[in-house]
């Protein structure tokens, strides 16, 4: 294979296989050639990904030595992309009565939902994550957009146990917006004793649901390494039960008929 | 940029944006070339992807003309994928009480997931579609895996209506498996009348959450073009609703009592 067709091949291997540990001699294999060739292939895509600012390829050497693609947006890209995603919010048609925000067009179109995986994933990229949690059923697609950056499983607590996931391990929380007992439950196949693992969804408001995660989490002994939500409510009534968390948007009311809403960047930076 | 760098920015480019027109001086722009280099370049890329089995790119001349990369898998490639698939869903640690086979660790491998949305994507690649509609929740994963490789919206029916989503039109229909009555909803905002849609779910009985979904989404005056589901399930016992649908996977109950089932691929070839 000559080093035009070497550099395609390699470069769609690191994009479907990110957080993947390669060793060298599989792209020998795959493209015929020698492993010095593989490694001058290595050095330009992890020039040309640095430049574009879409990560690194991290090489370690030894035995069992090889490659690892870590997907890493440059910051004025996430930047760029949140302040828009704040300006398509502000639209006055999205308010929707009882001072909601419409959001499902924007969480229902695939390529923003990927590079708001890829911002959380940018994020949490030097964690050790044995899984991604969330909670059915708007979390879903952020959860899985993550997850195939980090290339860990998704787990789903859900409101009711499914006939489909076998036995399971329940609590009850209080939400904290409506201010009722809810349940969740994890089916217990799902997850294994002491995993490290990172929340993601896509609202927080007071942070009851968060809560009632991590409290499910404790029953299997998981360690909650990060928190990740796309969109928080300031909400100055109440006080936030959750606090190491990072979130892309922020939202306020600012009037207390929710006619009229502030959007602006989340604590990401 | 040199010819390498620019395989890699466009490989990448592709890949991201699947199932998008692109005109060349786009490109000419982004990499600081002629575009008669941009020309060759395509050349290079379409043969490599072509080779691999990745698809193809897609070239119009003329005024408007441009470049589309279209995901289409190698038959090969998809069929010892599914049969690897059935491999592991044939374990029978994964038979659950009442016969359920266990399938939520696979559906949530992030990996996986995309195959099986890349499969169906490459199925569907020439019909011209504005939406995938799935059904919450364990549809939720795969709908946004084949949408995010033919870049169309994702829609998602629910069994109660959100407050977040405004107002909704619904339906009540027969559920196959259990013959009670259930409820499903999809807010009015989020699919333009007269659409064209695929719909996507985890698992099909006798289709009667599909026919739901279907007369629902016959009061939006959509169009069903296609109807994809990652497990059919085969029953004698019950007459089939939905006939033309394409399934990855097809599970029989081999013994009454489910101690037993057979797992073999779905008409999907």
């Amino acid at each position: 294979m000559k080093r035009s067709n070497r550099l395609i091949v390699l470069t769609q291997f690191f994009l479907e296989n990110p957080h993947t540990h390669t060793q060298l001699p599989y792209f020998v294999d795959l493209c015929g050639t020698t492993k010095s060739s593989i490694s001058e292939d290595l050095d330009i895509i992890h020039d040309v990904f640095e430049q574009q600012g879409l990560g690194m390829l991290h090489r370690t050497t030894g035995a069992g030595g090889g490659v690892r693609y870590i997907p890493k947006n440059a910051d004025a890209y996430d930047e760029s992309f949140i302040l828009e995603l704040c300006e398509k919010l502000k639209d006055p048609e999205r308010i929707l009565p009882g001072g909601y925000l419409y959001m499902s067009d924007l969480l229902g179109d695939p390529k923003t939902v990927r590079e708001i995986g890829r911002i959380f994933a940018s994020r949490f990229s030097e964690i050790e994550l044995d899984a991604i949690v969330t909670v059915a059923t708007k979390g879903i697609p952020l959860a899985y957009a993550v997850a195939s950056f980090l290339q860990v499983p998704v787990v789903i607590a859900r409101r009711d146990p499914k006939v489909t996931e076998g036995s399971s391990v329940s609590i009850n929380y209080v939400s904290g917006s409506s201010r009722r007992i809810q349940t969740m439950v994890l089916p217990k196949r799902s997850l294994k004793e002491g995993s490290n693992v990172c929340i993601i969804d896509d609202f927080m408001k007071a942070g009851g649901t968060i809560t009632g995660i991590t409290n499910l989490l404790a029953e299997f002994d998981a360690e909650v390494k990060a928190i990740g939500v796309f969109a928080e409510a300031d909400d100055e009534d109440e006080e936030r039960k959750v606090t190491n968390y990072t979130s892309l948007i922020k939202i306020s009311e600012v009037d207390t008929k929710g006619n009229q809403m502030e959007i602006v960047p989340g604590n990401f930076k």
